[in-house]
């Protein structure tokens, strides 16, 4: 197996990695400019020239928060990336910025799917549901060892499954999603909902104005508050509903849940999920393993460096 | 391609049929007798016989109400086949009462599936996710042009996903379930439920003590009966949650409905549920496309001869 790069663009950072065969020979990453497209792949560049002379030429994995049209390569739906409002054609446009001969892109869920896969908490199984649950919920499928995009590019958006009919409204608008109930950023929403109804909670008192990070619900969690309980009892059981369902339609024998909020909460709280999952299946014996990521947060420039083997 | 021959085990009948290329040379069918496994085959080598000689020694494939184990092709979970409690190898005893070289066995509800795909609703799409509306709710998947079984046997089991949690006890003993909404079971329980409770509806009158048929549905739909009308909403909005998240998760472009609840209602009602699949879609202009079933009950025999090519 040849060397790649893998590149791992998010909201604020952009991390980029080297790997050859199994080995993670280079990590690097940077701040995410501001500047739009052209500066972030003039970013990558650099990036690419911090990973040493073993990063020259060799195929890039691209791993985006948005969608990538597969006829098209192109990306688009990516809000949090500034600049990016228009549909971007990234993939060609970091080719020639960098000399590389082969880019590809891909869904930031979906590639760090391909990393648990090939060498975190999916290995050995055939089929690999991966779950990020952090200020919102993402995913992705492995379905017979290789990663499912799908027609639309949109396989493994789980943060937008209903999982309470007409319950909370998600941040894309429509009610009950997943997202509302496990995503940090619902949870917060729902924190200071409960709050301004006159409900005292340490997440609020620690958040202040502030945002509510993953750290401030494992503090108020490990101090006994009642609201943090619930909002978690909440995002834990919908997460069985929507994962019961993934592993029913599926057959499914392995999920991997990672992303911040679940590497705060760490391993009891992965382990209430796969409870929660298991409850509701038809033949609980035969369901899936529900487990802790291992890659934490290279799981993104991995999976995009073994994509683009 | 050659000849081979689909069975469609069921519950009350085994229909039988003969296809070569693209044409249904023959089809028979016969009641399920009663006697067990060994009754079931001598009845199948039958309908063999009655099939012609164009059926002598071709792949025969059998789809069957229950869980067919990957591993070892057993039979198992067929509470509708009398006398089959047990795990049955159902390939091998087919094989030897016929003479059949081939003899391949899977679920029913998989197998109507392939025959969508091939011949009917389903054509021309690379992933099917079919649901059998009936009695009970079953499905199964087409995913990248081949069906998919899973290593338990068990994908596709959508009538066994929660949607509506804590919700309607399911025959299979859990809560909110798919098919304790849509089922025509559930759909009868909850009727005469209603009933009990001193509410007035055609669907007890017209049943009495009987079966509530999909026929009496449609009656006292049509007359406009008000607790019909209401358990039909919550069916096709159960059906919605389920086909909504089936198509989030998979990025499906196809679903086809069919079993003997879609076929009494008719286009009217598989038109409300891809509506109602529809507005729970983040992305709903990349939705799948939900269709009437084609084949009706051809489906299973002619998906089983298809299965064996």
């Amino acid at each position: 197996v040849a060397a790649t790069v893998g590149i791992d663009l998010g909201g604020t950072k952009v991390q980029a990695v080297l790997v050859d065969g199994d080995d993670l020979v280079a990590d690097v990453r940077t701040s995410t400019p501001a500047g739009g497209p052209e500066a972030v792949v003039e970013a990558i560049a650099a990036l690419l020239a911090d990973l040493g002379s073993g990063a020259k030429g060799v195929p890039i994995g691209v791993g985006a928060p948005g969608v990538i049209d597969p006829r098209t390569g192109v990306l688009h739906r990516a809000p949090n990336l500034p600049g990016f409002d228009a549909g971007v054609a990234l993939g060609p446009m970091v080719a020639e910025a960098t000399g590389a001969e082969r880019v590809v892109v891909a869904n930031d869920a979906n590639v760090a799917v391909v990393a648990e896969h090939v060498m975190g908490a999916g290995r050995g199984a055939a089929d690999v549901l991966g779950v990020w649950v952090g200020t919102g919920v993402g995913g992705g499928f492995v379905l017979d060892g290789r990663l499912r995009v799908g027609p639309s590019g949109l396989t493994g958006e789980i943060g937008h499954v209903v999982v309470v009919d007409g319950g909370r409204r998600c941040a894309c608008g429509l009610d009950g999603h997943l997202e509302a109930y496990a995503g940090r950023a619902g949870m917060e929403k729902e924190a200071r909902r409960r709050y301004a109804d006159g409900e005292a909670t340490l997440l609020v008192e620690l958040a202040g104005e502030g945002r509510m990070k993953s750290g401030i619900f494992a503090k108020a969690l490990e101090a006994g508050d009642r609201v943090a309980e619930e909002l978690l009892e909440e995002a834990v059981q919908a997460l069985g509903v929507a994962l019961s369902t993934a592993a029913t339609l599926i057959d499914l024998q392995r999920i991997v849940v990672g992303g911040g909020v679940a590497e705060k909460l760490g391993v009891p709280y992965v382990a209430r999920i796969g409870e929660a999952t298991r409850r509701r299946l038809l033949v609980p014996e035969t369901g899936p393993e529900v487990l802790p990521a291992e890659l934490g947060d290279l799981a993104g420039a991995l999976g995009a460096a073994l994509l683009v083997r």
